[in-house]
């Protein structure tokens, strides 16, 4: 149950009018405006377009999951990336690119190659999120013209991460998947500002965040009006230190039990290491992920980031074939 | 080392100027400007206030910690908060006060017999990260108003948290240090916007964060000019389930040793429960940690967030005076 | 290079055999026996036999890794359990069965229908390590009894947990395969009382421990003399609590990568919930595990131990055959 | 409320000598008989000496925690090990020595200048649980000679770790207190045997196991008749990796809230450093704890183990004055 707190200062006009858009979506009987001039919604999944208006003041629900839940939404999301790309559905998605955008040539060699091997999106960072602040921060502008060359020139989709609330109006032209990155998974004014866009949100758990909060993360940005979230498991934080983080695949049938929503594995920042990516993107597609994504670079030992995790064409070519191999096994295929 | 990348658009005369200042905060020979048009910088410490200047395109450290390092500033900064209230001296802190502010008669009430009690200043959230979206989420402009009113009344310094760069400019005149949440501890863009004021920061350690990335968040502030910064710990994510967290006090005696930082303790984020807060603070301040931030509330099992963990005004006054004897013990005292 | 100290009362005989031994088994060059009554071994793989006798005072290595290292054995083992049935080629075993034996009936007709489902081999505990004193400790004596019934019935191997020393011979003569639990991985003395045996060891990664912990406890048992160890992963202690424990599948590739001996997965006791068993089963065949041991049990609810991650045999032979299909993807097939 | 079964060739004259005895323990109205040939107790804790008798058969309680419960056991369990020597009185125990045994030379040298400061018992290892099978695994025989003349010559009890059921009659001479070491906290055999004798076990924490498996442990110690259990806290497994572990202090206001036994703690395997030692000795006392164990060693740089983490004579003099003041401040003070 959903309860709307109206402002003080909604007329009457208002209220009615909203009411009435509400009885478009929702059965009558599930709509109750009380004395407290309050509106309560029984069924509240369809209402979402409605949810952000200026004459409610307050919001509040009496279970932590609404948009998110199975409960009440009991089909598979599927997200609307381009006229021919969706994930959701029962394909994989093949998400390849390197950590950082290191320059336009760079960007379109790895773009060509990876078309070619059948990518579906491409990935690579503008801004890159540095544990210390004298490490490189990303190309940003520089990055921001290669991604639109390689869009345009390959007709191929892009995710990149966003880091701020102040940078969104200008980097929302460049891309066509937001990333929410692992240490962001919990800032809340980011997750509010992407959840008033329309554009598709790929929401990274926190490293050292559980299930449940990345959750309640998606809630945040559905509850503001954008129903586009796709998960991505990166691994945790353990005792265990032979990887970078501890890959946790056992969110694959949790996400889909709990959520309708698509999961997709980033196997090279779980690891850590190009030589356990193979083998654990096998695992991911086997578990029942809607996709993989991928770092791979043209030449990984002078990556300005995360080279050691990343895989050479060669190697990621044969990880996409193998990978193939065994979506078929299990009733799906490559989008 | 440090070495400053000069901007190509950067005038002769600009640069002239810019070595110059140097000159005046480090011994010549430890400063060289080269023919690639970069200045190198042996000895960094003293450059902070010309660090981020417009003629300079980037900053490239050859070690992470420049700032926050005890190898390059060997004494305790001591941090100045109000005209007879410091930090980082051989005195201890006591900050106290709700989890949230819920209005002003609270928060009046609450200030005036923790001031009677002893306590040096007030902790009190006006906005409240919370998982859920849908739970209290702080009173917002309402809190700030009854902030500056038990300022005004009391002569007491206040320190809440900040959430996102869009509200620093309207959350700065009320408060007197700047709380950085555990889940913002990598929110970059805020790290670098408070780097850039002159307000005190207190630094929560993340849940899911070493001591590593807790001292490079730092040096993100102070790289930024701002080095009144203060860690905090709350407590990390175990398997452990008895506790809310894992107070991890070893951060002590380590934040010392690597930086000349202070650092104060929040016992009650970290156990979650008001029956080991005592404990804990004593084990803090004989750890010696510079201060304590705890959580009190006038009637905890009715607080709008975080009740469990809160201590009626008995049971602190109780923990003040045996932790005013605990600090004696190892020759220290409160403010 | 390992460095034999001889005890002071060995004869000159007795040494003198034993090198005359070791000849037979390396290369002349690299055996030397000093002044100092030392015999240093510079390849030490083939000595294994040898290892264990009462000349020897002391064995002292320079390296950490002998006999589990792929350095100095490249090739698989492969571990020989009955005349046709071995693990660590290129086939997958599918071990099943209940937690604990609960009567000769229950385990004969879980046996019957697993034989018939095409199981490999049988998991049934006689001795249960519970965390309470209170809790069902296994039928023991009575289980021994079941389980030769249907190891003569079924003429299929069977693997079970021993939890001490002083009931290893008694136990020898009932069991296939000597299980080490997870809470026994750094139990010292029992880990060299079974590599005294020649009995195929199954070694549980204890919840709390490293993998380099977990192929250190290897090398304890193969020391010994017992070099048919099979590593099995059951998850560890993360800060999730959606699941009973965090399954690791990345140990896949670095078992692989650092030892030459096999590994099987218990997705039951990691994901502690029968509803994420079959995803977590096809993600570890996938992953390239040698095998898989899964609690299956006539009647989950009603178990005495673990029946919220007990398959029914209905689930299991679904999982059974969608395991075949991923193994056949990647070039595997069941034994 | 706790189920006895008896065995079914128990006499009836067994069985009434049984509840006669039972009888001057407990109010007869708590006793009661019943037709299924089972004993009921509903108020068990004074059953302790008559607990693990030839007629009982089966033991089964309907809840966890009996004898380790402060629900049944209002007071603290004070625990006697010398004539003037006690834990979980108000005092503290100061215990303090080598990790490991190397000689009686190096102890006797070490005990005379510990008894000089004011320790009150000695640690030391005779068997070590080295992670590898080729580290120094103590002086076994020798050491026990050691620790039998200094014992002997200043008058001071050892406590010791036992690491397998079948050295402990030999091993029960030489020491006062045995020691379960963290490996071993779920070695449930081991946790029995000692059960059965009535010298007091100092019970460390696993590195791995949560606050209810560890009083859990203890309730299989306390339930086979021994009831002089001493909590050690030594750390957990975490992500932190600038220390060994990370010490959980909050476990001492918990175990002195859920059982009547005392906690003492290890900040040197904690840390694993012994520059962090004093401040979290420091810690352990202001936080309630009953004791500290503190490796000291005359050379750390060159001990045999955990030299890193080891104190010299000098440091652990200053830390013993500083941790007299604290005790001192918080109304206690050393035995």
């Amino acid at each position: 149950m959903i309860q709307l707190t109206l402002k003080k200062d909604a007329t009457e006009n208002e209220i009615h009018t909203y009411i009435e858009e509400l009885k478009l979506l929702c059965p009558t009987e599930h709509i109750i405006h009380n004395e407290k001039n309050e509106i309560l919604l029984s069924n509240p999944s369809p209402l979402f377009q409605n949810f952000n208006q200026d004459i409610i003041s307050h919001v509040n629900a009496d279970e932590d999951f609404i948009f998110t839940s199975r409960k009440y939404h009991k089909e598979n999301s599927i997200i609307q990336i381009q006229d021919n790309l969706c994930i959701g559905n029962n394909n994989i998605i093949m998400i390849a690119g390197p950590c950082a955008i290191e320059g336009r040539d760079m960007l379109q060699d790895s773009v060509s190659k990876l078309t070619d091997i059948g990518v579906h999106m491409i990935r690579g960072g503008a801004y890159k999120p540095r544990t210390s602040p004298y490490s490189f921060q990303g190309l940003q502008q520089e990055a921001f013209q290669a991604m639109d060359y390689v869009r345009d020139t390959f007709q191929i989709p892009f995710v990149s991460e966003l880091l701020s609330v102040s940078e969104l109006e200008s980097f929302l032209p460049h891309v066509d998947i937001i990333q929410i990155g692992a240490r962001n998974m919990q800032n809340f004014e980011l997750l509010k500002a992407v959840g008033k866009t329309n554009k598709p949100i790929l929401l990274k758990r926190g490293m050292g965040n559980t299930i449940d909060e990345w959750i309640h993360a998606a809630e945040y940005i559905m509850s503001h009006g954008n129903f586009n979230v796709i998960f991505c498991e990166r691994g945790i934080r353990s005792f265990e230190t032979s990887t970078r983080n501890t890959l946790d695949l056992t969110v694959i049938p949790i996400i889909h039990e709990r959520t309708h929503l698509p999961i997709i594995i980033d196997p090279s920042h779980a690891t850590g290491n190009y030589k356990y990516v193979e083998s654990l993107s096998l695992a991911a597609i086997a578990a029942g992920a809607d996709g993989l994504m991928i770092e791979v670079h043209p030449n990984p030992c002078c990556a300005l980031s995360d080279g050691m995790q990343s895989l050479t064409f060669d190697n990621y070519e044969a990880l996409y074939k193998k990978g193939a191999a065994v979506a078929n096994a299990i009733g799906k295929r490559y989008l």
